[in-house]
Protein backbone atom coordinates (compact mmCIF):
# COMPACT_ATOMS: atom_id res chain seq x y z
CA UNK A 1 0.00 0.00 0.00
CA UNK A 2 1.38 3.03 -0.64
CA UNK A 3 2.17 6.21 1.86
CA UNK A 4 -1.25 7.95 2.67
CA UNK A 5 -1.69 10.95 4.84
CA UNK A 6 -4.71 10.52 6.83
CA UNK A 7 -6.82 13.84 7.33
CA UNK A 8 -9.16 14.78 9.40
CA UNK A 9 -11.54 17.58 7.93
CA UNK A 10 -13.97 19.46 10.27
CA UNK A 11 -17.00 21.62 8.73
CA UNK A 12 -17.37 23.32 12.75
CA UNK A 13 -20.91 23.78 13.79
CA UNK A 14 -22.73 24.02 16.92
CA UNK A 15 -25.68 21.81 15.74
CA UNK A 16 -24.00 19.85 13.06
CA UNK A 17 -20.22 19.60 13.18
CA UNK A 18 -19.09 18.22 9.91
CA UNK A 19 -16.54 15.42 10.05
CA UNK A 20 -14.51 13.21 7.11
CA UNK A 21 -11.70 11.80 7.41
CA UNK A 22 -9.79 10.28 4.01
CA UNK A 23 -6.46 8.62 2.97
CA UNK A 24 -4.99 10.85 0.55
CA UNK A 25 -1.91 9.33 -1.62
CA UNK A 26 0.84 11.04 -2.77
CA UNK A 27 -0.70 10.69 -6.69
CA UNK A 28 -3.52 12.31 -5.12
CA UNK A 29 -6.09 9.85 -5.38
CA UNK A 30 -7.86 9.22 -2.00
CA UNK A 31 -10.12 6.90 -0.31
CA UNK A 32 -13.05 7.17 2.15
CA UNK A 33 -12.18 6.58 5.79
CA UNK A 34 -15.07 7.91 8.15
CA UNK A 35 -17.98 10.84 7.16
CA UNK A 36 -20.30 11.80 9.92
CA UNK A 37 -22.10 14.38 11.76
CA UNK A 38 -21.62 15.35 15.36
CA UNK A 39 -25.02 17.31 16.92
CA UNK A 40 -25.69 18.89 19.51
CA UNK A 41 -29.20 19.75 20.99
CA UNK A 42 -30.27 23.84 20.30
CA UNK A 43 -31.86 23.55 23.28
CA UNK A 44 -28.86 23.26 25.52
CA UNK A 45 -26.65 25.37 27.12
CA UNK A 46 -24.12 26.61 24.60
CA UNK A 47 -21.04 24.86 27.19
CA UNK A 48 -23.00 21.82 27.02
CA UNK A 49 -23.15 21.69 23.46
CA UNK A 50 -19.04 22.68 23.01
CA UNK A 51 -18.92 19.24 25.37
CA UNK A 52 -21.07 17.00 23.25
CA UNK A 53 -18.87 18.56 20.28
CA UNK A 54 -15.60 18.10 21.59
CA UNK A 55 -17.05 14.33 22.93
CA UNK A 56 -17.75 13.79 19.39
CA UNK A 57 -14.58 14.89 18.09
CA UNK A 58 -12.53 12.76 20.54
CA UNK A 59 -14.42 9.98 19.44
CA UNK A 60 -13.09 10.42 15.72
CA UNK A 61 -9.70 10.88 16.71
CA UNK A 62 -9.09 7.76 18.66
CA UNK A 63 -11.26 5.73 16.13
CA UNK A 64 -9.41 6.84 12.80
CA UNK A 65 -6.16 8.63 14.01
CA UNK A 66 -5.45 11.13 11.96
CA UNK A 67 -1.97 12.96 10.52
CA UNK A 68 -3.32 16.26 10.07
CA UNK A 69 -6.61 18.03 11.15
CA UNK A 70 -7.78 20.80 8.99
CA UNK A 71 -10.66 23.62 9.79
CA UNK A 72 -13.30 25.55 7.53
CA UNK A 73 -12.03 29.20 8.41
CA UNK A 74 -14.91 31.15 10.44
CA UNK A 75 -15.36 34.57 8.78
CA UNK A 76 -16.75 36.97 11.22
CA UNK A 77 -18.05 39.53 7.81
CA UNK A 78 -20.66 35.53 7.35
CA UNK A 79 -23.46 37.73 9.16
CA UNK A 80 -25.13 34.88 10.18
CA UNK A 81 -26.75 34.35 13.37
CA UNK A 82 -24.82 31.31 14.05
CA UNK A 83 -21.40 32.66 13.32
CA UNK A 84 -20.33 32.61 17.39
CA UNK A 85 -21.06 29.60 17.60
CA UNK A 86 -19.24 28.01 14.53
CA UNK A 87 -16.49 30.48 16.06
CA UNK A 88 -16.86 28.77 19.35
CA UNK A 89 -16.79 24.92 17.36
CA UNK A 90 -14.10 25.64 15.87
CA UNK A 91 -11.75 26.69 18.52
CA UNK A 92 -12.80 23.29 20.15
CA UNK A 93 -11.75 21.89 17.08
CA UNK A 94 -8.24 23.17 16.76
CA UNK A 95 -7.53 22.78 20.60
CA UNK A 96 -8.41 18.91 20.32
CA UNK A 97 -5.55 18.48 17.18
CA UNK A 98 -3.75 20.28 19.48
CA UNK A 99 -3.99 18.40 22.66
CA UNK A 100 -3.70 15.28 20.58
CA UNK A 101 -0.29 16.63 19.56
CA UNK A 102 -1.53 16.75 15.47
CA UNK A 103 -0.59 19.95 13.11
CA UNK A 104 -3.95 21.62 12.59
CA UNK A 105 -4.65 23.92 9.30
CA UNK A 106 -7.45 25.81 8.58
CA UNK A 107 -8.92 26.76 4.60
CA UNK A 108 -11.38 29.37 4.02
CA UNK A 109 -14.47 28.12 2.06
CA UNK A 110 -13.05 29.68 -1.72
CA UNK A 111 -10.19 27.58 -1.37
CA UNK A 112 -11.60 24.64 -0.80
CA UNK A 113 -13.95 24.81 -3.76
CA UNK A 114 -10.48 25.47 -5.09
CA UNK A 115 -9.09 22.64 -4.64
CA UNK A 116 -12.21 20.03 -5.26
CA UNK A 117 -13.77 22.22 -8.30
CA UNK A 118 -10.76 24.15 -9.81
CA UNK A 119 -13.35 27.33 -9.30
CA UNK A 120 -13.65 29.44 -6.39
CA UNK A 121 -16.86 30.24 -6.45
CA UNK A 122 -18.19 26.64 -7.09
CA UNK A 123 -21.58 25.94 -6.09
CA UNK A 124 -22.55 23.65 -3.30
CA UNK A 125 -23.82 21.02 -5.34
CA UNK A 126 -20.28 20.74 -7.49
CA UNK A 127 -18.19 20.38 -4.94
CA UNK A 128 -20.42 17.41 -3.43
CA UNK A 129 -20.57 15.82 -6.82
CA UNK A 130 -16.36 16.41 -7.12
CA UNK A 131 -16.32 15.31 -3.53
CA UNK A 132 -18.51 11.52 -4.48
CA UNK A 133 -16.39 11.22 -7.83
CA UNK A 134 -13.20 10.97 -6.28
CA UNK A 135 -13.78 9.26 -3.45
CA UNK A 136 -15.85 7.01 -5.97
CA UNK A 137 -19.34 6.93 -3.60
CA UNK A 138 -22.54 5.91 -4.69
CA UNK A 139 -24.26 8.91 -3.52
CA UNK A 140 -23.89 12.18 -2.33
CA UNK A 141 -22.64 12.13 2.09
CA UNK A 142 -25.48 13.50 3.31
CA UNK A 143 -26.01 16.17 4.90
CA UNK A 144 -24.01 18.88 3.52
CA UNK A 145 -22.31 19.44 6.69
CA UNK A 146 -21.02 16.05 6.68
CA UNK A 147 -20.01 16.58 2.62
CA UNK A 148 -18.06 19.67 3.13
CA UNK A 149 -16.00 18.06 5.88
CA UNK A 150 -14.76 15.57 3.33
CA UNK A 151 -14.01 18.55 1.17
CA UNK A 152 -12.05 20.30 3.60
CA UNK A 153 -10.37 17.15 4.37
CA UNK A 154 -9.53 16.64 0.57
CA UNK A 155 -8.67 20.26 -0.16
CA UNK A 156 -5.76 19.82 2.35
CA UNK A 157 -4.92 16.86 0.96
CA UNK A 158 -4.18 18.48 -2.37
CA UNK A 159 -3.27 21.62 -1.34
CA UNK A 160 0.17 20.89 0.48
CA UNK A 161 0.89 18.56 -2.42
CA UNK A 162 3.25 15.81 -0.91
CA UNK A 163 2.08 13.41 1.71
CA UNK A 164 3.18 12.43 4.99
CA UNK A 165 2.67 8.54 6.26
CA UNK A 166 0.06 7.68 8.37
CA UNK A 167 -0.53 5.07 10.74
CA UNK A 168 2.04 2.32 10.79
CA UNK A 169 3.58 -0.10 8.29
CA UNK A 170 3.65 2.05 5.59
CA UNK A 171 7.20 2.56 3.98
CA UNK A 172 8.88 5.53 2.84
CA UNK A 173 12.31 6.42 1.69
CA UNK A 174 14.41 8.15 3.69
CA UNK A 175 14.55 11.81 1.69
CA UNK A 176 10.53 11.21 2.02
CA UNK A 177 10.40 10.86 5.74
CA UNK A 178 12.86 13.34 6.62
CA UNK A 179 10.66 16.14 4.45
CA UNK A 180 7.90 14.48 6.53
CA UNK A 181 9.48 14.83 10.23
CA UNK A 182 10.75 18.38 9.22
CA UNK A 183 7.13 19.21 7.95
CA UNK A 184 5.58 17.76 11.15
CA UNK A 185 8.07 19.81 13.41
CA UNK A 186 8.08 23.30 11.99
CA UNK A 187 3.68 22.96 12.13
CA UNK A 188 3.69 21.70 15.91
CA UNK B 1 -17.80 32.67 57.33
CA UNK B 2 -21.02 32.98 55.40
CA UNK B 3 -21.57 31.17 52.91
CA UNK B 4 -20.17 32.62 49.06
CA UNK B 5 -20.38 31.73 45.98
CA UNK B 6 -16.70 31.57 44.02
CA UNK B 7 -17.31 32.93 40.54
CA UNK B 8 -14.46 32.80 37.95
CA UNK B 9 -14.60 35.59 35.24
CA UNK B 10 -13.22 35.30 32.06
CA UNK B 11 -12.49 38.02 29.20
CA UNK B 12 -11.98 35.73 26.48
CA UNK B 13 -8.40 36.43 24.12
CA UNK B 14 -5.93 34.62 22.70
CA UNK B 15 -3.55 37.74 23.33
CA UNK B 16 -3.82 37.92 26.68
CA UNK B 17 -7.32 36.28 28.32
CA UNK B 18 -8.22 37.51 31.43
CA UNK B 19 -9.17 35.72 34.93
CA UNK B 20 -10.51 36.81 37.95
CA UNK B 21 -11.96 34.82 40.73
CA UNK B 22 -14.28 36.51 43.62
CA UNK B 23 -15.91 35.33 46.56
CA UNK B 24 -19.71 37.50 46.51
CA UNK B 25 -21.81 36.60 49.49
CA UNK B 26 -25.59 37.11 49.72
CA UNK B 27 -25.16 41.02 51.03
CA UNK B 28 -23.50 41.20 48.01
CA UNK B 29 -19.72 42.11 49.59
CA UNK B 30 -17.23 40.14 47.60
CA UNK B 31 -13.52 39.15 48.07
CA UNK B 32 -11.10 38.70 45.58
CA UNK B 33 -9.37 35.33 45.16
CA UNK B 34 -7.52 35.26 42.25
CA UNK B 35 -6.66 37.96 39.16
CA UNK B 36 -4.29 37.66 36.40
CA UNK B 37 -3.69 37.06 32.88
CA UNK B 38 -3.26 33.34 30.66
CA UNK B 39 -1.15 34.60 27.22
CA UNK B 40 -0.40 32.88 24.11
CA UNK B 41 2.03 33.99 21.54
CA UNK B 42 1.07 35.94 18.56
CA UNK B 43 3.91 33.57 16.31
CA UNK B 44 2.27 30.40 16.91
CA UNK B 45 -0.36 28.20 15.53
CA UNK B 46 -3.51 29.93 16.57
CA UNK B 47 -4.36 25.44 17.31
CA UNK B 48 -1.40 26.12 20.14
CA UNK B 49 -2.19 29.32 21.66
CA UNK B 50 -6.12 27.57 22.66
CA UNK B 51 -4.39 24.77 24.08
CA UNK B 52 -1.65 27.57 26.30
CA UNK B 53 -4.99 29.10 27.04
CA UNK B 54 -6.81 25.93 27.85
CA UNK B 55 -4.01 25.09 30.36
CA UNK B 56 -4.25 28.19 31.49
CA UNK B 57 -7.78 28.23 32.29
CA UNK B 58 -7.32 24.41 33.74
CA UNK B 59 -5.02 25.35 36.27
CA UNK B 60 -7.06 28.02 37.66
CA UNK B 61 -10.08 25.66 37.85
CA UNK B 62 -7.54 23.42 39.53
CA UNK B 63 -6.30 26.06 42.22
CA UNK B 64 -9.56 27.61 43.11
CA UNK B 65 -12.95 25.38 42.39
CA UNK B 66 -15.28 27.73 41.59
CA UNK B 67 -18.91 27.33 41.71
CA UNK B 68 -19.80 28.55 38.40
CA UNK B 69 -17.90 30.44 35.44
CA UNK B 70 -19.20 33.42 33.69
CA UNK B 71 -17.49 34.55 30.21
CA UNK B 72 -17.92 37.56 28.48
CA UNK B 73 -20.61 37.53 25.72
CA UNK B 74 -18.53 37.77 22.07
CA UNK B 75 -20.16 39.95 19.15
CA UNK B 76 -19.45 39.39 15.21
CA UNK B 77 -20.46 42.72 15.32
CA UNK B 78 -17.72 43.68 17.08
CA UNK B 79 -15.56 44.56 13.84
CA UNK B 80 -11.96 43.78 15.29
CA UNK B 81 -9.73 41.54 13.64
CA UNK B 82 -9.76 39.60 16.85
CA UNK B 83 -12.75 38.73 17.29
CA UNK B 84 -12.63 35.63 15.47
CA UNK B 85 -9.66 34.32 18.26
CA UNK B 86 -11.89 36.04 21.17
CA UNK B 87 -15.02 33.70 20.09
CA UNK B 88 -12.72 30.68 20.18
CA UNK B 89 -10.76 31.29 23.51
CA UNK B 90 -15.03 32.34 25.04
CA UNK B 91 -15.64 28.38 23.06
CA UNK B 92 -12.67 27.20 25.15
CA UNK B 93 -13.90 28.82 28.51
CA UNK B 94 -16.91 27.48 28.14
CA UNK B 95 -16.20 23.92 26.80
CA UNK B 96 -13.69 23.40 30.15
CA UNK B 97 -16.77 24.78 32.25
CA UNK B 98 -18.77 22.14 31.23
CA UNK B 99 -15.99 19.35 31.52
CA UNK B 100 -15.78 20.43 35.24
CA UNK B 101 -19.54 19.88 35.52
CA UNK B 102 -19.66 23.88 36.47
CA UNK B 103 -22.89 25.81 35.08
CA UNK B 104 -21.20 28.80 32.65
CA UNK B 105 -23.11 31.74 31.73
CA UNK B 106 -22.17 34.53 29.68
CA UNK B 107 -22.75 38.03 29.46
CA UNK B 108 -22.58 40.81 27.24
CA UNK B 109 -20.26 43.91 28.22
CA UNK B 110 -23.12 46.25 29.10
CA UNK B 111 -24.86 44.41 31.15
CA UNK B 112 -21.16 44.02 33.39
CA UNK B 113 -20.93 48.06 33.11
CA UNK B 114 -24.50 48.37 34.04
CA UNK B 115 -24.61 45.75 37.26
CA UNK B 116 -20.57 47.04 38.18
CA UNK B 117 -21.38 50.90 38.17
CA UNK B 118 -25.52 51.02 37.70
CA UNK B 119 -24.91 52.48 33.79
CA UNK B 120 -24.48 50.24 30.73
CA UNK B 121 -22.44 53.02 29.05
CA UNK B 122 -19.77 53.60 31.70
CA UNK B 123 -16.22 53.83 30.42
CA UNK B 124 -13.64 51.08 31.76
CA UNK B 125 -11.53 53.43 33.64
CA UNK B 126 -15.36 53.74 35.89
CA UNK B 127 -15.89 50.07 35.81
CA UNK B 128 -12.35 49.46 37.12
CA UNK B 129 -12.30 51.75 39.67
CA UNK B 130 -15.75 50.74 41.29
CA UNK B 131 -13.93 46.35 40.75
CA UNK B 132 -11.24 47.70 43.11
CA UNK B 133 -13.33 49.53 45.74
CA UNK B 134 -15.90 46.73 46.23
CA UNK B 135 -12.74 44.45 46.21
CA UNK B 136 -10.52 46.70 48.64
CA UNK B 137 -7.51 46.96 46.30
CA UNK B 138 -5.16 49.45 46.30
CA UNK B 139 -4.72 49.84 42.70
CA UNK B 140 -6.12 49.20 39.26
CA UNK B 141 -6.21 45.89 39.00
CA UNK B 142 -3.59 45.61 35.60
CA UNK B 143 -3.69 44.69 32.78
CA UNK B 144 -7.06 45.28 32.07
CA UNK B 145 -8.64 42.37 30.66
CA UNK B 146 -7.92 41.09 34.43
CA UNK B 147 -9.79 44.16 35.39
CA UNK B 148 -12.80 43.16 32.99
CA UNK B 149 -12.38 39.62 34.31
CA UNK B 150 -13.15 40.84 37.68
CA UNK B 151 -15.55 42.82 36.62
CA UNK B 152 -17.70 39.70 34.69
CA UNK B 153 -17.25 37.80 37.73
CA UNK B 154 -18.87 40.42 40.39
CA UNK B 155 -21.47 41.20 37.52
CA UNK B 156 -22.16 37.85 37.68
CA UNK B 157 -22.41 37.37 41.01
CA UNK B 158 -24.74 40.40 41.67
CA UNK B 159 -27.15 39.89 38.58
CA UNK B 160 -28.31 36.43 40.26
CA UNK B 161 -29.16 37.46 43.62
CA UNK B 162 -28.85 34.55 45.77
CA UNK B 163 -25.75 33.32 46.31
CA UNK B 164 -24.81 29.31 45.74
CA UNK B 165 -22.93 27.78 48.49
CA UNK B 166 -18.96 27.30 47.38
CA UNK B 167 -17.07 24.42 48.60
CA UNK B 168 -17.59 22.80 52.17
CA UNK B 169 -18.23 23.61 55.88
CA UNK B 170 -20.45 26.25 54.47
CA UNK B 171 -23.69 26.68 56.35
CA UNK B 172 -26.88 26.89 54.35
CA UNK B 173 -30.75 26.45 55.16
CA UNK B 174 -32.31 23.73 54.00
CA UNK B 175 -34.33 25.95 51.71
CA UNK B 176 -31.24 27.66 50.38
CA UNK B 177 -29.90 24.09 50.49
CA UNK B 178 -33.16 22.93 47.90
CA UNK B 179 -33.09 26.52 46.03
CA UNK B 180 -29.05 26.00 45.61
CA UNK B 181 -29.83 22.57 44.15
CA UNK B 182 -32.42 23.49 41.67
CA UNK B 183 -30.98 26.14 40.65
CA UNK B 184 -27.53 24.39 40.02
CA UNK B 185 -29.53 21.45 38.17
CA UNK B 186 -31.23 23.57 35.99
CA UNK B 187 -27.91 25.06 34.73
CA UNK B 188 -26.44 21.36 34.24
Amino acid sequence: MASALRILGIDPGLTRCGVGVVDVRADRSATLVHVGVVRSGADLPVSERLALIAAGLREVLAAHRPDVVAVERVFAQQNRSTVMGTAQASGIALLLAAEHGLPAATHTPSEVKAAITGYGSADKLQVQTMVARVLRLDALPQPADAADALAIALCHGWRRGTPVAGGTGETLTPAQRAWAEAERASRR
